[in-house]
């Protein structure tokens, strides 16, 4: 308990789940850190993407494009934010507009996002970190995984200490970034040839690397969407508030990742497995001296704050997905520190198996990730069409249409990272969105017939809880040995009915025969039964037996068990003793059942004393 | 069921547990696999030791004095036979006379043993396997792995059938052996120079090496007392066909022992990596033909046979020790297939631990070998000098001085080992036979304390089990929903008594809320507690509750908890729920007890319909 506490903290009462109010300035610090650390890498996939034909030159436009990109997609949610004050998440507003089919599916799409999100901000983290110090570069995969421990860990400490850390990254990044674009921007450089398209390179194959590199610049716009999901955290008036701070993102960003393509350009930077882009620029601009470091190290740790943004995110979404029983309750129970627990050490345990899975390589792991995201902005999207053509409200045409051209152009998008990203990892997601779903439709069939059987037709009932005075039960209490945890055990099964018949089954001749001779010796009133066993098998003639007795006289009701059960001092020491009256219980629930049948099982633990 | 039928066999009748009696010549089959199997492999690690200096040339000197030396332990083992002749293993003589301390020493390096001739035999057998068909080499672990399936398998179908399939590859082994020693004898050969010790070497080193040498080669040693601890399944008269099978075997085993290593050293051979010495020869003998496979595909069959005569051994222990309470009793249970599975199961998963760790190489496994078979060879023989001059009989001065210089032998030939093999992986078996007579002795005191506190005194105790009618039990039912399974268990807690508590603790306030209002619809006359929960834990507001209903009126009794609970169709479906019930039982079991405390716990399982 003591060390659970040093490492998680105090357990935290429930009057204490309120949720401070966000400041603008605060919000964009929290929100943003997801969508503005991954400027430290869109522009390297870029690049990576232009280099099969050596087009770095695209770079610049390509990086264009995607803002235009972002400015649409960012109109659209200005208008979500409106609309959805409290949840704006995509999942909710495909499942309201759009029915539980494509509800679902974009659930889907944002849990394996989220997941993905951790494991690429914390591999392009660790990238950066390895740019620096060159030294720790085998140490990649278990840097990535002491980090997740790290975030992990604090994150189940509770959200509150986090949020309050969390602020200062974000601005110190946008602070040193922006230092480093102007810096970049009026140096003087000597002249750097930049690599040329070769000469005999066609007009389509130009064309399908510009597509590529336009769907690998996309990880860009990752995240976007946090800020609408979050509105209810803001101060009033909320949605004005949230629509303001999405805009300031939106700048920022721009500025930030156009700034960064430019330098990239101006210093004729070309990708290696070695050194990442944003530390080439780095270097480029501030000489390997303390500033240089102060980038990797701010960059690096914007990293990680995204990756943990992912763990109030999918938590959440976990929440609201048990809350519909799509997923298994317990998602929905708060921790000890007042976190959804269950979904941190899931989202934690699946990120950790992707780094290992991928090694820790965040080239690898990007083109899984765009899909998942653009998946869900488009049914988002669409699903604000149908929002608006249904509520209608002022200028509702003019916001079907914007909605309209941003599920389009995310569409588009969509197909465009289809064609170009589906062998390179793609597939994975292709396949897990329809699991996901199956799997959620089946959990969700499960309760509601569960919830159907279990019903009961509302009135008067409490004529049914009358006791069962008249019918007098059998009873049947298997035992092996007679010690003092039997005999309290026989002690009960007497009090329970007259009828009461002690069962021993015979695996080991000589034990049963040693049994009677004390029977006999000790006087009991009761008889006892011996079952033969030819196989050796505890589980079936107790059950063989306990059938033929409710058979015999059906109006009696079940026969009743009294199962002596003997529990040792301490857990482990389990392992020490046979569980016989846990296999017969376990049998008892599970094998060879009837539907619908309720025996009642009477358990007698012995309790040792507490030794060594 | 059907699918474990099919692979593991229908069960057996505890009947059928009659073990047939050996006539020698299958006796012989099924007890010299082990040592036999050791000459494939006992060659190459003498080579191995002596290339150091490249004195091959004294390996012939080395067979011949561990020859030498199996010919004093075996007339040892021939004295014990007489003595011991149902149960003469290392165990069992060193408990019986030098006391439980030395026992479980010897018990402990059996054991291990056990375990080690598995993972060596497959690797070696693996390896003999690779040399006659290099593109396996690869595969190595994998098909060590497969090996130990199979064998596995096969031993927990029980040990008849494989019995009778045991005797055929020993034999083909002895016969094809001998046929390439007789070849090789007398064929004729280029001239080969054998490599030289060179010029320089001090003669301490000569001496290390071939100490060390020895030491290697005394893993053609294992097994000899297989026969002794067999010998209640020989034919009558039991102890005369168990000697001389014993002599026949020791006369087999020198022979083909000697004449590899002649046959080594008549063709030159140095050991590599890449092909056992075993298929070397055969090699030169038969050339790569059709006898040059045979041979190694029979190395490789006994090979697995001896790993297989382990799947006896090591079982048969673990139920002895069981039996004397030494590790826990469940390894006395005899299977479905009249094997013992536990014990089976318990060897495979290590053994297949040792052949991970050790990637399947049997040259860095044989170190740690051969120092258990010696702690417990000089074990059982110090215990028979103690047995002969406590119990004298015929000439028993003699027999005396046998075992005695057996002891002393087996001892230098165990301080030999310890010397030369210490750091090369014999150390942890130096570490592991304390540790595991530490686990021996507590599992043994904490079986002693339990049955210390279990035991009843002596006498009629009838009067003991009578009805508790007196006393009015308080009963508390935790319930968290109304619904058809806590309408049942509410039904039963009314007619155990007048005095039922319903409890609900309070975790989510609005579900709360709903069942106050569902508790007073329904009219039900007994009394809701709603307990706080300011931290949302569910153990311990009710172990709090229970606590003081029990001090309240301590003169009734402990209160009894009725646990409504819910069994889903599938065992898997537990997932979908949030065990309340289980949870609530392990802590009222566990946590915050006092010793010796029997609270009846009755549950009142509502078995949902099988669906799907």
């Amino acid at each position: 308990m003591r060390i659970s506490s040093f490492i998680f903290g105090d357990p935290l009462k429930t009057e204490n789940l309120e949720f401070e109010k966000l400041t603008k300035f605060k919000a964009l610090a929290i929100f943003s850190a997801d969508v503005l650390s991954s400027v430290t890498y869109a522009t390297e996939e870029i690049l990576l993407a232009l280099g099969a034909i050596a087009a770095y030159s695209f770079s610049l436009s390509i990086a264009g494009i995607i803002v235009g990109l972002l400015i649409v997609i960012s109109i659209s949610y200005w208008q979500t934010i409106s609309a959805y004050s409290t949840e704006g998440d995509a999942f909710t507003v495909a499942h309201q507009n759009l029915g539980e089919f494509l509800g679902l599916i974009s659930a889907s799409a944002l849990l394996i996002d989220y997941v993905l999100t951790v494991a690429v901000s914390l591999s392009a983290g660790i990238h950066v970190i390895v740019s620096a110090f060159p030294y720790l570069s085998n140490y990649n995969v278990s840097l990535c995984l002491i980090a997740l421990l790290f975030i992990t860990i604090s994150n189940l400490r509770g959200s509150k200490e986090l949020a309050a850390v969390l602020s200062r990254p974000t601005y110190c990044f946008i602070g040193i970034i922006f230092l480093m674009i102007l810096c970049g921007f009026f140096m003087e450089t000597p002249y750097l040839e930049i690599p040329m398209i070769p000469y005999n390179t066609s007009n389509a194959l130009v064309f399908v690397i510009t597509l590529r590199a336009f769907a690998s610049g996309c990880c860009a716009l990752t995240g976007i969407e946090s800020i609408a999901s979050g509105v209810a955290s803001f101060k009033y008036p909320q949605y004005k508030n949230a629509q303001i701070t999405l805009a300031a993102m939106v700048v920022i960003l721009s500025i930030l990742f156009l700034g960064i393509t430019f330098l990239a350009n101006k210093y004729a930077i070309i990708p290696n497995n070695e050194e990442a882009v944003i530390s080439q620029i780095a270097r480029y601009v501030f000489g390997a001296g303390f500033m240089y470091y102060c980038v990797q190290i701010i960059c690096a740790t914007i990293l990680l704050t995204a990756a943990s943004a992912s763990f109030s995110g999918f938590p959440g979404l976990a929440y609201t997905l048990a809350k519909r029983k799509y997923i298994p309750t317990r998602f929905a129970n708060l921790g000890d520190r007042l976190a959804f627990s269950n979904g941190i050490i899931v989202l934690s345990i699946m990120a950790m198996l992707i780094i290992i899975m991928f090694k820790g390589d965040s080239h690898a792991l990007i083109p899984l990730y765009s899909l998942g995201v653009f998946i869900s902005y488009t049914l988002s999207q669409a699903g604000m069409v149908k929002y608006w053509a249904v509520n209608r409200g002022e200028n509702w045409p003019i916001k079907v249409a914007v909605n309209a051209i941003g599920a389009i152009l995310t569409f588009l998008t969509l197909l465009i990272i289809m064609e170009s990203k589906f062998l390179n990892g793609a597939w994975i997601v292709a396949i897990l969105v329809p699991i996901l779903f199956c799997l959620f439709k089946k959990i969700n069939r499960r309760y509601e017939a569960t919830n159907v059987e279990l019903d009961l037709k509302r009135g008067r009932l409490g004529n049914l809880i009358q006791p069962l005075k008249n019918t007098k039960p059998k009873v049947v209490i298997p035992i092996s040995r007679i010690h003092k945890g039997t005999l309290s055990a026989l002690r009960f099964a007497a009090s329970l009915s007259e009828d009461v018949t002690a069962v021993v089954i015979n695996v080991d001749e000589r034990e049963v025969n040693r049994l009677k001779l004390t029977w006999k010796a000790m006087n009991f009133s009761m008889p006892l039964a011996i079952l033969k066993s030819p196989y050796r098998s505890l589980v079936n003639p107790f059950l063989d037996f306990l059938h033929e007795q409710d058979e015999r006289e059906s109006e009696r009701g079940k026969t009743i068990v009294v199962m002596p059960s003997f529990v040792p001092g301490k857990f482990w020491q389990n392992i020490l003793h046979n569980q016989t009256a846990t296999i017969l219980k376990t049998a008892l629930l599970y094998k060879k059942r009837k539907s619908e049948q309720t025996r009642i099982i009477v358990e007698i633990p012995y309790q040792m004393k507490i030794q060594e």
